[in-house]
């Protein structure tokens, strides 16, 4: 194609993908099985429903089935919003003065505001399909809340979501959005839940963290008949559901005749980061092509550049499974300065893999440089992200001034996860010269993985 | 075209409008002209100069050219956002279980939420083509600041905003967006001004209305070199630019093989209903078609259902032209406690005189009915309206309701013009059953219409 890319490129409705794509059935060498902590033994599909709905649970265990079917029922609710744009960063590039050919897909086109409502639909349709009364979540930042929130008002399935009360007290629209949609938002950790008690107990002045908020809803869903648990990252399963940002990436990328040589990503969980390399991670696995793939997680939390590969459990209550992936030890807590997302303290098993065997880079970025990262993009791109997504915004900025200084005209592809709509206050902290930041010292994490689960397999 | 509509239609890049459409050189009596308080005469085009862009002026009084070539400068920004969708709104009438077929034109696929955008970026250019030190407005609900913000950052040029007191308490995060923009942003009524100061001293517990924050914008530009003000509703050649919103819909329905039987959308000043209907107006004089056009105010400010068609100022401290609308008086100021935006006091002259002249209907509708329809329509449209565009929601819903007894599938048109993540203030209020309706009583109006300026020509 000679044409000039759009600014905007929109695949037609038609051309939504019809397939999610399991990245495991390509991987020459598997993530490490989840184990159950009592017996130490991988655990069995089954072992899953207790929390899980069934078809998330088959789903998170089937390595093999390279391409799975999206139902009629998704794919209906998908047209709502999908498919997203892939879109020309030209303002940047020029801005930049850069040889390189900036894209990014925007996932923020829809109310939620983030990609994590593809996952959240196929979630809530898995929860329709087993008849049952209701779900349970976290949520961080409050992306996956609302998304899911949507979701759920969509298929008609009442949600309780327990959301990180460092969020919950900054983010108070946030809680309102989800009112909206008909859900019930507690702010965690909270006495509603032993896990919650036994975390105030310890720590009574805590914010919260993910971890601790899935403990809750997790225990929450093993106790409330007919209620399930549904998580918004980390899990293989919700990997599978966001490959349909990569999918679309790929396709249109190839409607417009370009190839990317970087993708950059932001990383918390994983689930964006993991959606949007599927495809591409497939070619580099299978040899057809050698694009670069770097994770941007904050300095904060930096578990991919930091943290140690090992067992460890999902959640800071120490209630889930464990799964062999990057993590900074499941007790680990940012400190509450840190306004820019990404609080995880794990990281995708995939990911983690993809990371450990070479496939992928990692960087972290002070939550300062991010934030004027975003500003910038804010400006000439007329598009206020979510700082969550501005990380990603930083490393491409990084790799076009690379690419400025080599004279080299790469192609650079991001995903732009979502919008800041609800992010103002940390907004504002930069803009008045209030935001500091915040890197944990060796002892900082020594400490931290010192409380790792001791595993020997 | 036999194919089933998808969700969301896009024009491809290409397809953006080149020129936009000025109705008025097809209106078969045009509105009567905006005249000089102090001469009662009709105003030259050069009188505007001291206050408005060249360029703005000389589109505000242009009666005869039909279409205007949209600057490349501004169809680049275009590129940004537009197209915009139109979206068939397929879960809505599932719900409602109507025959009707409800196709909306959504202006919210942008960072500053709204259609204001589309004039924002051809007023800021005008603003760079003259070489402006800078520009000042005013906002209501934010919209318009937000969108003006980021069209300022894109062409460069420094911004002072009054934003009227009420949204600036209830919308925090508004003017961080804008401030992140660069912006600098002022509560209204504030002491920077002449007109601010009498009003506070008049009112000193006032909230500020669009009124005041227009004298207190005009005024700061006026004595401030190098400065000009911008206007984002009321005014002709706003409604000229956001013609590119009817010009899109009109061709993308086209392509879609379809006609709207009616035509419905939120009016406060009138800039999206005037943009959305311009080419269908056209054609409903030109006995082209026929289609309703149906505006929708609220009930708290009901300026076409309720006001008088006479000379008015465009705003409440009277140092603006005098154009002849309907108005319920300068100096009317709807209810603190109504939060639905469409706070103006006057009316499009366009609109107005379609009105006069029996093209137009128009209804108005109590808050709480508007934030019913609001939260119906985020459920199963997945898509969370700002206050203003639920106006044509409820109107929308109410067509097809209607559809629903009778039988008809018509096909309802209506614009969507922003998304509500600014106004959860307002949806908590409705969510707690806290909001409260207010319809001025006729004693109200009497007293606001005995403040119209005595004006006879």
């Amino acid at each position: 194609m000679n044409e000039k890319a759009p600014y905007r490129y929109y695949l037609a409705e038609s051309e939504i993908p019809k397939y999610w794509y399991n990245l495991r059935a390509d991987m020459k060498s598997l993530p490490d099985p989840i184990i159950n902590p009592a017996t130490l033994s991988p655990l069995k599909t089954e072992e899953l429903y207790p929390v899980f709905t069934e078809l998330s649970s088959q789903l998170e265990m089937d390595n093999t089935t390279r391409y799975i079917e999206i139902p009629d029922e998704v794919r209906d609710m998908y047209k709502i919003y999908r498919p997203s744009p892939l879109t020309r960063a030209y303002n940047l590039e020029r801005v930049l003065d850069t040889p390189a050919k900036i894209y990014f897909k925007f996932e923020g086109n829809n109310t939620s505001g983030s990609h994590k409502l593809n996952s959240a639909i196929a979630q809530a349709y898995n929860a329709k399909v087993q008849g049952l009364k209701g779900l349970t979540t976290e949520t961080g930042a409050g992306q996956w809340g609302t998304a899911l929130s949507e979701a759920c008002a969509y298929f008609g399935i009442p949600l309780i979501i327990y959301m990180v009360k460092v969020s919950y007290n900054q983010k108070p629209y946030r809680k309102e959005v989800m009112r909206t949609f008909g859900s019930e938002v507690i702010p965690s950790p909270s006495t509603s839940t032993e896990a919650g008690r036994r975390i105030i107990a310890a720590n009574p002045e805590t914010g919260g963290s993910l971890g601790c908020a899935i403990s809750e809803a997790v225990e929450k869903a093993v106790t409330t008949e007919g209620y399930k648990y549904v998580l918004g990252s980390v899990m293989n399963h919700v990997l599978v559901h966001q490959s349909i940002i990569g999918l679309e990436t790929k396709l249109a990328m190839e409607k417009l005749g370009v190839y990317p040589d970087v993708i950059v990503g932001c990383a918390g969980g994983g689930s964006n980061l993991g959606g949007l390399i599927a495809p591409f991670a497939q070619d580099k696995i299978l040899g057809k092509a050698n694009p670069r793939i770097i994770a941007v997680e904050p300095a904060s939390c930096p578990s991919l550049t930091r943290g140690k590969y090992a067992y460890d459990f999902c959640d800071t209550g120490k209630i889930t499974p464990m799964a062999k992936m990057y993590t900074l030890g499941c007790e680990y807590i940012p400190s509450p300065n840190h306004a820019g997302g990404l609080r995880y303290h794990g990281m995708s098993p995939i990911l983690s893999k993809l990371y450990h065997d070479g496939y992928m880079e990692a960087i972290s970025a002070e939550q300062t440089k991010v934030f004027e990262a975003a500003v910038m993009f804010s400006k000439y791109e007329t598009i206020l992200p979510a700082p969550e997504s501005a990380h990603a915004i930083r490393g491409a900025i990084d790799e076009a001034l690379k690419c400025k200084e080599t004279g080299e005209a790469k192609t650079i592809l991001f995903g732009l996860t979502g919008t800041g709509y609800f992010d103002m206050n940390a907004y504002a902290s930069y803009l008045d010269g209030k935001m500091t930041d915040y890197v944990p010292t060796d002892e900082d994490l020594k400490a931290a993985f010192e409380k790792l689960p001791k595993v020997n397999l």
